[in-house]
């Protein structure tokens, strides 16, 4: 990346010639995928038509550099992909479809060429990828890179899935692999490393897939009583959901579902346990369901694993069930922005 | 506001923390001022229900510290006011009424007292006086104060007033007074003023009004066929509506509504016609009307006057008729981020 970032921009840049780059770039392509937008960006604001029935929901995600990426690490087309997938996993954690969002992106004049050509084609990979199209947004100068993302989704009226319906006994399940991303991260961080080799790890950190089939197919059913996306890790997101509810949870360490790569030596066990438990940006679905509906949860949704991995109890705080049978407090160790260094 | 500004929370501050902080400074007090939401701050996204008929506006603003305004001169409850106010006025621009909004909100770890309660108390104002209520956020730590507002707006099916709409022929209408937050915005900046002695000038730079009962009036009778919101400058935002309607336009100087202050020397108004001309800052609206409608407008809507100031041409580009008669090309001399210094 940074022979291009290096690049100068040869046009003039304004910020009305880059709102034009930016609407050229993510038009939608099809009168189907303009997804309720009746007049979209270049405007004062946008125009956007809820269907009879649904209801409207919205949600907003800071992306900034060297809170959330580096400029030197994480690829131009991966922050593109990113910011955007991070919004709409609150839009599937809800149950919702995600159907359009504003980008609001702050650059240095440096920036204004390569960098945010690459830049788009990801957030517009991600914006086809997710049906969630691109309605307004604004655009400013600034040192650092700062993206904020609104998605506005929709949801049939009264099927959202919150956080406060869980209750003792509920089962605790979520999707895919814990700590994954975490591990991708570490990979990404290493000298040297310009986001490294593309393995599995190191894509779910670059190119999160928030889990929105998923989501829907739950709260069409109304299986969850309770449902977050795992954002900023198991030990951090599952005391926000208890929280919420009113309950605690036991969480067995021998079910939760581990990112072992193939040929892995089983001694790191020790430190997949602490990234499933602790890590951030996996963006798989935390749900809990009633016993008597566990038996309606498949071993799969669209393709996305789902794993029993505890329940919710009425005794407060979170527990952890150790492989050698001794229970231990979970402590919230997962990623807080005033705690980071 | 330096004083404040050092002392230290005494909480430690989390994201949780912040955010509870946030949801209880901002939680609407009645029912009715809910405004459709059904579900707020606190979960993963907002639940939000568009009234039948209906169709919802969308827009987001950027508010950044050292772009958009300056930590130690600008008070932190003016900086919760207009972050609000600006977005708002994006609205009013089309016709339409805020519904709720969004609070993106990153801070400094030593913003998160004072600074944070004063900044809450501008930005509740705001939300009560625009019937504006907050449904959620995000929130993070950065070395600068970012802000990004999200507004989710209302408006009848079919009535939003677009930029496109414009004819040659039509009259050109603004409300207010020009270039008065230009001239607030330089008292505040002279040194040593920490936002001044408080008059009309520096009250419109530090809480603008944005018109939004005047939007509303023109829009549900059908008047204007273009409207945007003065937020850069005229000659900034004029070429914009213009650009969109593929029209020209004819300012009259003699016209504008200068921000004359009393007792002030008629020897300024070469200053005054500068600032109305080319100051950002205003929110005010700017409308055009087709010669046969002229008459239905009055001359004050909401006690916001309404002054007639030039035309829209056939012939492209802006022209000003100066006092002595001569005629000018009137250049982009509003503000642009990547132009500003």
């Amino acid at each position: 990346m940074r022979k291009r970032e290096q690049m100068r921009v040869t046009e003039p840049a304004s910020e009305a010639w880059l709102l034009r780059k930016i609407a050229q770039s993510l038009h939608p392509n099809t009168r189907s995928s303009r997804a309720g937008i009746r007049l979209g960006i270049g405007d004062d604001a946008a125009l956007w038509k809820q269907r009879a029935g649904y209801e409207t929901l919205l949600t907003c995600d800071w992306f900034l550099e060297d809170v959330h990426f580096l400029r030197e690490k994480h690829p131009a087309d991966a922050v593109g992909w990113k910011c955007l997938a991070r919004a709409v996993s609150d839009i599937a954690a809800m149950g919702g479809q995600p159907r359009c969002f504003l980008l609001s992106l702050a650059i240095p004049p440096t920036h204004t060429g390569a960098w945010l050509e690459v830049f788009l084609v990801g957030l517009r990979k991600a914006s086809r990828r997710f049906h969630c199209a691109a309605a307004g947004g604004d655009t400013t100068r600034s040192d650092k890179i700062l993206i904020n993302i609104t998605v506005v989704g929709e949801i049939k009226f009264g099927h959202a899935v919150l956080r406060t319906g869980a209750r003792p006994g509920d089962q605790l399940f979520v999707s895919g692999r814990l700590g994954e991303a975490e591990l991708g991260l570490r990979e990404v961080q290493k000298p040297r490393s310009e986001s490294g080799k593309r393995n599995d790890r190191v894509r779910k950190h670059l190119y999160p897939e928030p889990r929105v089939a998923l989501g829907a197919w739950l709260a069409a059913r109304k299986l969850p009583t309770a449902m977050l996306d795992l954002s900023d890790g198991l030990s951090t997101d599952l005391p926000r959901l208890c929280a919420a509810s009113g309950v605690g949870a036991l969480v067995e360490e021998k079910r939760l579902p581990l990112a072992l790569a193939r040929g892995e030596r089983e001694d790191k066990k020790g430190q997949l346990v602490h990234a499933a438990l602790n890590g951030g940006d996996d963006y798989e679905l935390l749900f809990c369901v009633p016993p008597n509906k566990v038996r309606q949860i498949p071993r799969k949704v669209a393709g996305i694993s789902v794993t029993r991995i505890g329940e919710l109890t009425s005794a407060r705080g979170i527990r952890v069930l150790r492989m050698d049978g001794s229970k231990q407090m979970l402590d919230d160790r997962g990623w807080d922005p005033f705690r980071a260094e």
